[in-house]
């Protein structure tokens, strides 16, 4: 049986969802969520809070791969360039830990959830809550990190790359991986 | 006589510019500067590769502070919004090694350095180069995080802060600094 983790990050200057999913066999189960709230300080400092949480999350989670939300904005360019620093230092603190990070438009990542790209905000959520068997709805930033992991697995060519991953991972499992 | 370092960073997700300028009393040297080019690779690669060529300039210069140029853009969001990852772990790796980082608009880093907020690009080099008494014009990139390294010390407030912290930084001196 194939199992294997996957990272999903939902980026927000001010709040970034972080979700971890794991897959066994044709089951999902949810491994740990939260909001990271990256407080009221300067751009720096709420910049190294979501780097310095995910790569928290990596550590204590061990994922085999990270999937993100692409940004697709016509609204103002000031607003798509802070959500750029915090969406990057996100994908850097992924990379960093040696995970590929795969990206899902809203649209796909809803698909993949709850079969309709239309989906509102609160379907995700209840969604999420069901495919991963929790027992309260998550938080929406949280629900939609998860929902990102969960349209990972999802992609076939995703889910084929990984397994191979966790497999190479399971073989190795024995040597020191501090 | 105060001596205290700048580091100036113009992001950029293909070509980053870095420079590192020391004032001593009333005159500026050259330490530093390059054009950090992120290479070819996909997005996050990229942004490693600038994390981590800021990260080893800082740890090679040992500047007092830091500059950044703030970002003013009515062009398309997509160009802000991948600007904005390369800006985000510029910001991050500064931080992350305890630099304050100040932020000044193009108007005011050409002001500072040429004397009109209108000089175009070619004077921005040319007054670089005269002000810290290189014996080449510095290719663009490298010129304009120079500029903006410049502009900082220029700015008084920041100079009066940033002598305070090389002071400080002095008196430590004898204390490991690894």
């Amino acid at each position: 049986m194939n199992t294997f983790r996957i990272l999903g990050i939902d980026p927000g200057s001010r709040v970034t969802g972080v979700g971890v999913v794991e897959s066994r066999g044709q089951s999902l189960y949810h491994v740990h969520s939260e909001c990271v709230r990256a407080g009221d300080g300067d751009l720096g400092s709420r910049l190294a809070v979501i780097y310095e949480r995910i790569q928290a999350v990596i550590d204590e989670c061990r994922p085999h791969g990270a999937a993100i939300e692409k940004v697709f904005m016509a609204a103002n360019p000031q607003a798509a360039l802070i959500l750029g620093h915090a969406r990057g230092v996100a994908l850097l603190a992924a990379v960093q830990q040696g995970l590929a990070v795969a990206e899902y438009s809203a649209l796909e990542i809803k698909r993949a959830v709850v079969g309709a790209g239309s989906a509102g905000k609160g379907q995700v959520q209840h969604m999420v809550r069901v495919l991963l068997g929790m027992d309260h709805e998550p938080p929406q930033d949280a629900a939609d990190a998860l929902a990102c992991a969960i349209c990972h697995i999802h992609t076939a060519q995703g889910a084929q790359h990984l397994a191979t991953a966790a497999m190479a991972d399971a073989h190795s499992a024995g040597n020191t991986r501090e």
